[in-house]
């Protein structure tokens, strides 16, 4: 495979954009900022939404479809939110091309201009909460639990595939409910699904926390979130779940009838997870070699390459390949048999490397003689030959064994990488050279917070769920402290 | 439930909008021309995704994802692929909005303007074949077969939930062929994996057939289609399949070496259907009461609605009615059990009546005591006492019973519906007042086909595939003809 092959070691970006580019997951497209998921990449992004799908049903909710265009008046109803993102849209003004008389070119028809613009969605809470308001009469129509599998924009001048980009898929939970307490315990299991997703399918262990006001979502009392942390010591938010309180409910209006023949405004949160997460899933696990997939997300979890010379071998190796590719597509596994003779399977053995495959079968003559098969694991790229007897059984286990390990092996790096300090220039040492989270005593004050990240570019990650208290003094501005936050460099 | 009860036979049309709106499906949102998929109707087009997304694959495709956005200059390129979609589309033409330091409202800023229009993708052809350039080289990368579920926009001033709206949601699969011969049978593949999911899950018989010139899609050298017929006697166009020639091959320069090595433009297909199959599902079968749908389709297929009156009775039947649900539930039925006591049984008798659940279940005390349960079906609206022995197989049995009759109605209707006509005043009497399909002898020029409808808002909806050919005369203009096509009027 003529791959420029790029170490993680001497280039980390250079080596991430090399890797998305030739395990085929994704490109950039014609449209400045906008990405093509490639198949390869889409598969594994239809696994993830599977995935989560099932943990919002399971958890009472409900999928729906809101409008692409949000007209422009309604993002100014709630003030911080329009703040937030009027920087970032992509406006849509007229609704029809016409030939230009003179140069017989293609030009936007003038005559056709909106009488008011529209926002192609950068998230959905405004035409939401003003479509709950028609919704929304009583307590009975309480709790909404809905979500949303979408497109969404947000203008961005520097992308990176799909860390950043300006056009993203993701899914948005909007729920409505009659008291802060229920709306706050939605926010909260809503972090927790995907703490699970993260951590169980992923295999990307996540430290749960709430952010600062500073880094809050525009338009939230609260926003919780998950932090991971990537291969380069950089941590990456992959999902949040805000808590709105009652202020897209005043925004559009939206009040119920209480039991008791009262007037409310309704709570709110919402909750997003995107293909940002194909960023997670990548910098958590791959290596020089290519990607590294954990077995629960593999389009692909076991592939069998037939090995064979002669055509009297052929038909012997490939008599024992389709039946072990039966027998494991019996038990439940993605299992692809590559039966084609124009690539060697040294080209083979390659292409399932760089494309992250979990286990790999060869089977040769002396295999079939033998009654054996050689296994090997793409985490460790450990060989072994295997017996035959009871294959199916130790594929499955082996697959478990490498979504563990996976596992391990990002938390004990992540362990490592979470440093308490207790001097600024520990702090900034700590930053520069060791990476990772540094657990450190802040002030509170959003200046500190500021001035921090204009000297270092780190950012508060969060303040970790459960946190433990104790008494010290601000890393930055010796200021009294009652605990310590995570800060990083972030994606 | 406060419905405001519309009849079919009086006003079909209001009957529909009703139905709609009342059965939770779907409802007009702020934004012109775009509709909010209500969580009902959305659980019903996921079902008929799961179904198309399964054969799909199963027939060698892959999904991806391609931009939102097309450059205005990507239109330009196929001629008539412009001609048919440049007075509906929606263009972006900035990219930020800002707080106008005057009247304090926000603006779009001015500063922001794009140096090319980008066009919200009305289907993504263009944006495509511009990326397959880069993809394919050699006869080696052929076929690509690749499908994206997407959002799409034509700008549309008359909209009509489902049918016609301005965002749609849709399947477009893009196909790519080293000949012409593969791309033909490619698309024909697709008219039958189209039919068939039409046939056998949506209940609804249709006709399969290639559309006139006329009616051909922007850019196509043939498009097949799937022609259904409404309660009302309209047609409604269910898929299309498009053999794209190398039109878009030519328009975007993509040329493979072949095996001898020569270069040659590739050929294309394309192949879509839309949300307006909500549309035609709910058409085909619904009544005074509501909804009615297939099993196949229904988010809940049973419902079971426990009777009683005082507190002795509520947990006798309640332990029977878990019992039902639990042993329902375990043989993959979509059930639910409503034990709501705030309302009434009549009251949710309309209200699964509303939805088209095919089966309800009722247990009444006296149903306890005798082994027996109450079963109606949504279709006929038939109720029978049926002893509990063996229930599951007889409820598995009746859901099947319910797809095969709706289907068999439906086509019973479409049979009743086609009628031959050899005269002027035949064909227009036999439209106005019998409606349903005409199968007409057509001198094969657009300019009759042009006449007639201009004169009875006929169209001829295809030429049926397989067609008896027969000597005749044009039903219009007397000339002479080789075949009869089928004319309606349609959505």
């Amino acid at each position: 495979m003529e791959i420029k092959k790029v170490k993680r070691s001497e280039d980390y970006s250079a080596w991430y954009n090399n890797l998305v580019k030739h395990a085929d997951l994704a490109e950039h497209s014609a449209v400045k900022g906008c990405m093509v998921i490639k198949p390869y990449g889409y598969a594994i992004w239809e696994t993830m939404q599977a995935e989560l799908d099932r943990r919002f049903k399971e958890t009472g909710h409900q999928n729906a479809y809101f409008p692409l265009f949000i007209p422009k008046s309604f993002f100014s109803k709630e003030a911080s939110h329009v703040d937030g993102f009027a920087k970032e849209c992509a406006v849509v003004t007229h609704y029809r091309l016409k030939v230009d008389e003179n140069t017989r070119e293609i030009v936007v028809d003038p005559d056709a201009k909106l009488d008011e613009e529209l926002i192609v969605r950068p998230t959905s809470e405004t035409i939401i909460w003003n479509t709950y308001r028609d919704w929304i009469q009583s307590y009975r129509d309480l709790p909404i639990l809905i979500n949303q599998w979408a497109n969404v924009v947000r203008w961005e001048m520097r992308t990176r595939l799909f860390l950043r980009t300006a056009e993203f898929l993701w899914q948005e939970g909007h729920t409505a409910h009659a008291t802060a307490e229920e709306a706050i315990a939605e926010t909260k299991q809503m972090l927790e699904v995907y703490a699970d997703f993260a951590e169980n399918i992923l295999a990307v262990p996540v430290i749960k926390g709430v952010k600062t006001p500073n880094e809050r979502f525009a338009g939230a009392l609260d926003t919780y979130c998950i932090e991971g942390l990537m291969q380069d010591g950089k941590a990456l938010q992959m999902g949040t779940s805000h808590f709105l309180g009652q202020n897209f409910a005043k925004a559009f209006d939206v009040k119920y009838v209480t039991k008791e023949n009262t007037k409310e405004y309704v709570w709110a949160t919402s909750w997003g997870v995107s293909t940002r997460l194909m960023g997670a899933l990548i910098m958590s696990h791959s290596d020089d070699e290519g990607l590294v997939l954990p077995p629960r997300l593999a389009p692909i979890q076991v592939v069998i390459v037939p090995i064979f010379r002669k055509e009297a071998e052929q038909s012997l190796v490939m008599e024992k390949a389709d039946a072990y590719f039966a027998a494991l597509k019996a038990a439940g596994i993605r299992v692809k048999l590559d039966a084609r003779d124009n690539q060697s399977p040294g080209f083979k053995f390659a292409e399932y490397e760089l494309k992250g495959v979990p286990v790999r079968i060869a089977i040769g003559p002396r295999d079939v003689t033998n009654g054996t098969v050689e296994v090997a694991r793409r985490d460790t790229k450990e060989k072994q030959v295997m017996a035959e007897t009871d294959l199916v059984h130790k594929i499955e286990h082996l697959l478990e064994q490498i979504q563990t390990n996976l596992y391990q092996k990002a938390l004990d790096y992540r362990t490592e990488h979470i440093t308490a300090v207790n001097t600024w220039d520990e702090f900034k040492d700590i930053l520069e050279n060791k990476t990772g989270f540094v657990s450190a005593h802040w002030d509170g004050t959003s200046e500190t917070e500021q001035k921090i990240k204009e000297e270092t570019k780190a950012t508060i990650r969060c303040i970790p769920l459960n946190n433990h208290l104790e008494e010290g003094v601000c890393v930055y501005s010796g200021k009294p402290s009652t605990q310590r936050v995570l800060f990083a460099k972030a994606y």
